[in-house]
């Protein structure tokens, strides 16, 4: 906190008034008070790439702020839930650009490197759920991560996921993803001993009701060490898996 | 429908007049028409036991209905939802009386016999899911079938389930009971290539929401075969198991 | 379980090596340990027909899978959920091609002939709920069972229903299909004595929420012997209905 | 609107102020407008009974309202949701008392007769819902009409429904009353050519949801001329059906 | 019950065989034994027009069925639900044909004059609620029945209502129809002293929920002498009315 | 209530008749009788805008009300629930018309100025929120309030709702916009020591249904002072908002 | 904000040192940096009462906090959701104690007494929602409030509302209370032009689902002006209605 | 997987035969062939605690289970969900048992230490949330972990949560436990950049509806890195988040 210290001593040693310090202290709270996040300012410095959600802005405001970001220092910027026809304007106006079509996921910039040892798996029960996961699997290895997929691997064959416990007992992190009955997230939790953060998706129909079934299915999984997000939020758990893989950089 | 025929034939005869016939037709329409199914007799004929929901009757309702029904010839009466309390009034007024606790089933008269070759497997989840899975297995042991308990093999320890391959694929029916996420009848719908038949539990709390989560998972269930009853209906899927088992004797 | 002690005695017997053998354990291990079914080589044997869900493939992808199949030795493959659309293309790829278009199903290969005696009611509420009777009849036809339709007997004209007593009692399975308050699986459950699967169906509007009311409705049914599948789930029905349909083969 | 006149006529006259006049309109306004139902008058005149919902007040007050309007010229006072226990107290404050047990309603005063030709049918589709069943029949009743019960016709036997067609078509209005999947309403309404009011109950378990399947269901009813009351409203519904019944009074 | 009598004497007398007599019997249940509504023919004779449900039928069927119930000696024939687009190509294939474009229904035939004295008021929210109105209205002016409308008297603006007492007061029967919070239903339950029965709409937005919130209200309506039937059935109500308001027909 | 006593006064003095006087009663109860409130009049004689929703209404529909409007002397009429393109034609046909496309808010006659000294803040917790916002703000504007903007200050970045302490702790009235999670009202709630008026968003996907998940949040906040309007309601949050900041007029 | 300029001006004056000043600004950065509510100080300051939620707290720590309270200056302490016993307990404890048995709540210490002119109406649609209305009225009493109650006043006899519409005109916040059906809310809305704070209550029975059924009304409402709390949260009602009552003391 | 290997090299040198290795083969399919997890013995091992779910269980069944874990070599059982009741019998069957009542936790043998640096802080929105932090703080001690307890840190007073500010940014793990409008896990979510592991709990009344409030809300949150377990499972957000904590074993 060496910058409110320093503010202070300047009052002390007569270099600004107690008023401008007063203004200055009111002026930027968050940067010196310790009460809040600075993560622009630490991103930048590690590298880890800017976010930007896609859905409801512009091509012409993607490529405004993926450009301005960039200007900035940023080496790269995600977007997510970006559609093939935005992803076509977005790449027109930016030099580096690279866009995962199924992922629906636009890179700015560089592609980021791999930074961590640890590898997620990212499973999914069917295959209409590969877009879901493609979105973890993007976003997490545009965090730095090795990503090992596992798709089509749902629990009515259950030899599917049999045939891959290795990869599954030597996961750092493990994102499960299923609609429907959303059962793969207690099989492979039960199986795995690392954490595993289930994905609900809309995938189904009738009494599926939107994602809703597979969701009060994987909130209620017996499994330890399982935890669920939002219906379809691919990204999210693709973003809190790279923080689990990459925890040991912390304390 | 030779009942309708010698009615109509005794007419034609002038062994009964007109007005008698159609007297008889009015009282008892069902027994003669063919538009309703028979029940009462068909099932004294072939041994099959009346089944009484005790919820909501009294020890002295239950014992009468009983007393009647073996009586008029019935060799054996079911009462189901039967507490241990009603259970011990009721074994006083009737000679043979057999109480099944967990189950919460009685049974009036004699203990019914294996009728069949085939096996009914009763699986459960977990250990709570046991009062349920009885009410079912007691149902179809009481209805002629052999019974298969395979209890606390949930789906977040694999392994337990898989070591009953052998049991699952050689059932001809399967019941599949759980709460929680409900994935049992998925895991055991994809290794079986009989009918599974699921039954939800209220087992659970929270995001269960009184065995929603459960019903919704088994209804969205991704493998052929299943079907699912009400939560909690074990009598329910004992009494369809049974009925599927048997189903060689028609056509 | 020839397989395994095939294989062991070899080991014995130093024709190869016990690392050898380790990796043939470990590249197949389900359809030699027995803890998985086989189900794509009994199926080809004993020439059920593969099924492809339509739903979310091209179909390129479609026409591809079929030729595969059918290239393997599968006699015919049901494709469910196919629109006309992608119907028309896929029987320029196929030589022998059928498609059923209300059931949207397609056929690639031969049509199968019926294998058993019993037969298959398939009864719907109204004249909506049509569609998915289709899917399940044509499914029940393809996997070898006579149909017998009854369409548009819905409760509101009990007279309607009563006048198919006969096929009713004499049916092996009944598939129950209906929308808005799903009162017909109640309705026949009570007048057959073999197993009904109750469909609800999407049909209906305002309080019927998208066939929430038909689902809870034939969920909660006082009759005995009946099951419910999702929502508008016509395959699952016919698929389920042919399997106790064909349950004389087992034990 | 005489009130109105002979007021305006008095001021006319001088018989009183206007102040005065104005006061009164303030005073009584919806007796005298015309806006309001001025249903204390014209039912004492008519003789009808009074309302008190039981629940919620003690048997003091109970008593002490009843004491009143009985004293106010009311023959007969109709406490529903009346408890046995309260039931007895009020009894000991009042002279003419009589208490029905199922329907759980207490008459003060005079027990009406009846005042009208046509009758009520009252239908319950099992045992459980006899309560409700009560509720509705005694208010009906109490208000003056002739109740015909048919109770436990459920659907799930529908010959049970059948052998009663004949007091079926001859109802004036029929009350179907129903837990579980409430079909009773729609059979019933299939037959009868008259209103039919169609009760949920809560009575079940699991997926009835307190009543809602049966709600949803009676609400989804195909059949013409069906209308729905709140789950377990007996009353609501005997009150309904008298206010029908005695329809040809108006107009 | 005249036709079963007189086949029986048929046979007494020697007219027809005992078996011809069974298979009257079997081949026209319905309309000889008296379990079953024959509707047709007393509403042919009654001169009710016959309706058809419009939705999901074509032009070309709509007007098949029109055709053959007039060439039947049907005199109109109502189509609810029916588009602009049905209602134009419909309008050219028969003669006599009109349609009410707010109402959505078509009436092919003669269109029915008033038979009744009583009046049935149809009374509505707000101004988006008037299309499920007019669907009632029309419904029972073609089956007989005065009508007026009292349209946008939504109870935030309680005098718009208060001014229509007299209208309230002296209508048979009144359909009160409304969105949002529905609470229309229960002012007019309280101001009128005859059955009145409440439309939610699927008007509004939010938490509205497609009509729920109206239709919960509605349902827990705590004036005496309303009951529901779904959202937006317009048909539904002015059907259900116009068996109320002619009701004095009966017994 | 000078009209009553007037028209009393006329008929104590014999200017009018008795009958005469009953019949302005009847014709005129509102404007007279106090029960209702006078809103036209005193709207039109305090400036305050007439409000038109205009969704469901054509522009013709529009453009007919708002002229009728301002010819009656009414200064301003504002539309909201206004789209583009009916804005467009709707500004052809009147001479004075501003439209405010993000708020879809639209205003013929006279702009309104501000009439009161507080002021209120509209805050969203993101940027999908704006267009809710948007009619909340402008509603607010053109009924004479300022107002102040914090727009994408949720609480997951907690820094930039802080950085705007003052404005909130300022505010006479708050309005908190969100979708989602709806967390914002509750800490605004805790920050503020105004009313805060809650305005729960359709934005968000999956769990959020359609506004229910920030709907709940926002009713079972902890803070003290919040309640909540209807989801999507900017309108009724800025109408409210206007109220509450004008209230200093009364008593 | 003096006493941040006092913290740095004695730093600029070297009356402590920088080191200090950094500490002190840590240690109350809430009390002096003004990005949140110095309630506490406040609240002494101006003589509001201190609120304690009673629920789940024992009458022990009850006591314990409010003489806390009262010992640091505190006039009066409120103790909401304060069941019969404990209050009884608490009465013991502290000399100045006054129980609201009908609102549950308790007042330690002085008895607030009024401080503004307008009034708060409180209205209820039944009997039943009254310990709902007294908590909301004894706390805007105790909070210095004038309050006008309005008990049983339910839109099913709207007659009883007219009736009160001087005192409906004439209040500065109006709560609308009411279970079941929660019509009162909009009734009261178009009549009055101040704020109507909403209140559901979970009175009811059936499909009122615990006050879902008068929530979603109110939520609903047509009537501009009104706004929810959560259901029977009658404290935050009259808390926040006295803000409101309260707020020409700002700006 | 040398055990395998071990078995196979057996056979090759004829120390067992092949029938023999077979059976060895099935007997212990998953501790050999690596495709489930062998938690057993890894965690005796580990010395990781072994988990009893007390709920359901006898006092007798525990102590049995417990005494048997001890015997066979585990240092400590937890068992979760244990009534005080139970507890009492419990400590009386065991030597060495502790019990924690808030947390309605009980250990049986050694109380586990501290074996990692890093600290998971465990946060509550209100007094009431205890119970369930309680669970998941002893859960995540008795697992080896450092704990901080952050309670009564809700969001309707901010400053309270930012107070603890350097307390969350030096967080390993954060447990973020709420009822009501489950806030917290957004506003911490946004201040932390560790996992945030959210837990509902079913504190509060009315529209919470039994918790599902603040689990729509945390599952929408708009915060990076935020998941969620179900209602009031803190024994599960303390497993996972010890899981994280000791992430860096692996890999």
């Amino acid at each position: 906190m060496t910058e409110i210290q320093e503010l202070l001593r300047s009052v002390a040693e007569g270099k600004i008034s107690p008023e401008q310090a007063e203004l200055e202290l009111k002026m930027k709270p968050f940067e010196d008070m310790g009460y809040a996040k600075p993560d622009l300012h630490r991103k930048i410095r590690q590298g880890i790439p800017e976010v930007i959600y896609g859905e409801g802005k512009t091509a012409d405001q993607i490529t405004g702020i993926s450009d301005k970001l960039l200007a900035d220092g940023q080496k790269s910027v995600i977007i997510t839930r970006l559609s093939g026809e935005k992803a076509e304007s977005v790449s027109k106006g930016i030099s580096k650009f690279k866009y995962f079509e199924t992922a629906r996921i636009g890179v700015a910039g560089e592609i980021p490197g791999t930074d961590t040892k640890g590898s997620i798996v990212v499973a999914t029960g069917g295959t209409s759920d590969i877009p879901v996961a493609e979105e973890a699997a993007v976003t997490a290895e545009m965090l730095g991560n090795r990503v090992n997929r596992l798709y089509d691997v749902g629990v009515a064959g259950i030899h599917r996921l049999l045939s891959h416990s290795e990869e599954i007992m030597s996961a750092n992190v493990i994102i499960a993803i299923a609609g429907m009955e959303g059962a793969l997230a207690s099989v492979i939790g039960g199986m795995a001993d690392c954490p595993v953060i289930a994905v609900p998706t809309s995938v189904g129909y009738g009494a599926s009701f939107g994602g809703l079934s597979a969701l009060l299915s994987m909130l209620n999984s017996c499994a330890s060490g399982v935890s669920v997000v939002n219906i379809d939020n691919g990204f999210g758990a693709g973003y809190l898996a790279s923080m689990i893989n990459h925890i040991e950089r912390k304390g």
